[in-house]
């Protein structure tokens, strides 16, 4: 039987590079279904392609290849790499974190190749494209019933790259929050789930700068242009506008720290306190 | 047999909102081509993706499963909804009328069910993203040969929302007209057909503005930066430059009001005649 | 057996006619997989558009049915041509040039066919959309299993349109260039390959305009910002920048005249001297 293959880059849609990719995997596994993830992941940034990689896992067939390739790293001594995941989907993609988040997500790496084999990689090695070259290859070749040893030397779970996305720091009436991505709508995603609201005493009500914002189930509980906050469909926080941008209207973008504190007169803090000394920025 | 699923939306391709969605659709239907209509519906336009959809019906398969999201009220009272339609192609998308003009193009709704199943929604449901928890799952297992009747209980079609584009308003000598959208060449398409044209006694060349536009067949018999006026792949008029955009040439855009005026001599208008009094803009 | 369609035009992704041509052919060939290489060429660009589509035509399945639409004579006297090459493939496109570098990469036009035939075109044929009323069908039809000569009278290949893209010019110490694409990391694609490097005498590095810009195997052999040029994944000349944009670092758009010249003291061209007299750029 042939698997899905769940396919992400940071290529875009304005060439033909995620073209030729489906290209080969389709001369190689012709009955493979090919599910583009996305190919909008900012240019070159590990960190957000594995942060939408991890929090698409949940969502994709237990028997799916995903391969992801983001990048900078191309044509150096940066390894090619599969990993078999514990609940059964396999990753390829390069070895510079990209995927960690993704294998953490499904119970952790169960075991790992290096992409070295001649009867895998095309022939020659591109210094340039190894999505076409390399990983597209691999991840058809898994989806058409390659055992997984045959990609290559066994490497150590343990020794590949890890990718360690920002926490929020957190403490009684703020925290230290990181914008992770904007969405296509505005909606400005934080790393800030629901259990650190509790634990700085935050609800109902948050100030982010001289906004005060209040925590609405959906969108149309605010006034058309009016800015809350909401727990998105991933149990994430974000900041959102109803029929607007949050990111233009608090000017923030990928990547920002934002500093989310407890309204005034909700809890023990004081009107116009400064937050507190103790607070870092995330960085 | 697994049926073909067309997918339309207003996420854009920004993100990675469809790839999920396409992935949910993967685990339910392994087996079912998905096709993606369009992605770039103007957001939260609810009215240019009814029209969009419509379009397309008698391009799709027969045994087609349509889902379509454009969404403003998602997470709201709204109801999530399918609707099998005479012609047999199954409708799923939002209770907002962006379904209804298509299935007046496939004959009428022949029964309608509100989607609720817990065999059909993923738990827990979110309340931003119904792409991927109730429409894209129900068209996933309608695909893949779910009953209709187990999708949740039976609507009355009659008391499903409808979207009514607007007309054009025909009087002789002029006709108030709609653009109806703007495509990616920067043709002009309007809310009229050709019989408007003939109920409004205009033939060969039409007035809008100060330009005088000729009627062409084919964008190659104008001048190159020369506009005129087509009627489109779809029956409708367009308003085209030969190598240009139009809409940049007449500064039109999407939703404004456009009055087609008989030309100069062509009738019984003379020179500088303003339009008609009682033809008003319609909106 | 269902052969795979592969398909590029260059009608974006903005509108929904890409996915009204999916549908086309799901609706004449539902178990056929098709595969979009682009929608992103240059609107109207039958010259970038020919050698995308040729420089892919090594890694697609060899039994691929080609369908490629730019096509700025649609609804004039061009036809509509389908061509089976020696290789296998059978390409489908306007008789524009388009389709000819591809069939030269894939041994040669064994045969062609103008598509006119009543059982393959959609009824009426608009005529502004030949995408979705003749070419979609024609290798939705192919990809089924349809008969090559079933599409309509034969036409002898001596007598199609050919594409020609312009030639680097080389000299001795210098090389008079085309801007062939700059793909969306900016980097410059060139129409020069590493045989016209030796024949000009340039190794190592290459002088454009002000800059020296060193060879390099990979983007990370360059300082970040660096320039440098590199032999891309196609066996062409590049100009890149490290984690930057070359064409704008060195203001550089599709179609762009480029002298690359022997760097000062590698050749026995003097610091100073200008290009040589008899070095026209190519146009």
């Amino acid at each position: 039987v042939t698997r899905p293959i769940v396919f992400l880059t940071d290529y875009g849609m304005q060439d033909e590079f995620v073209g030729v990719c489906h290209a080969v995997m389709a001369r190689i596994a012709p009955e493979a279904h090919v599910l583009d993830l996305t190919h909008a992941v900012p240019r070159q940034d590990v960190g957000r392609g594995a942060l939408i990689l991890s929090r698409a896992m949940p969502y994709l067939p237990d028997d799916a290849v995903v391969v992801a390739v983001v990048d900078p790293g191309v044509g150096s001594e940066r390894r090619a790499i599969a990993v078999r995941t514990r609940a059964g989907v396999i990753l390829v993609g390069p070895d510079n974190g990209l995927l960690s988040p993704s294998w953490e997500v499904l119970g952790g790496a169960a075991e790992a190749r290096e992409i070295l084999s001649d009867d895998v990689v095309l022939a020659p090695v591109s210094q340039t494209f190894h999505g076409r070259d390399v990983f597209a290859p691999a991840a058809a070749h898994l989806a058409d019933g390659l055992a997984f040893e045959a990609l290559g030397p066994a490497l150590d779970p343990a020794e590949l790259a890890i990718h360690e996305s920002p926490s929020a720091m957190v403490t009684p009436g703020a925290i230290g929050a990181r914008v992770m991505g904007v969405d296509g709508f505005g909606n400005v995603q934080l790393n800030v789930e629901a259990e650190h609201l509790a634990a700085a005493g935050i609800a109902g009500v948050v100030k982010v700068g001289d906004h005060q914002l209040t925590f609405v189930q959906i969108f149309a509980d605010l006034p058309e242009q009016g800015i809350g906050a909401i727990v998105d469909s991933q149990g994430f926080i974000a900041l959102v506008v109803n029929k607007g941008s949050a990111a233009q209207a608090l000017s923030l973008r990928d990547g920002d720290t934002v500093i989310l504190e407890r309204a005034d007169g909700e809890g023990g803090q004081g009107p116009g306190d400064p937050p507190p000394r103790h607070l870092q920025p995330v960085d």
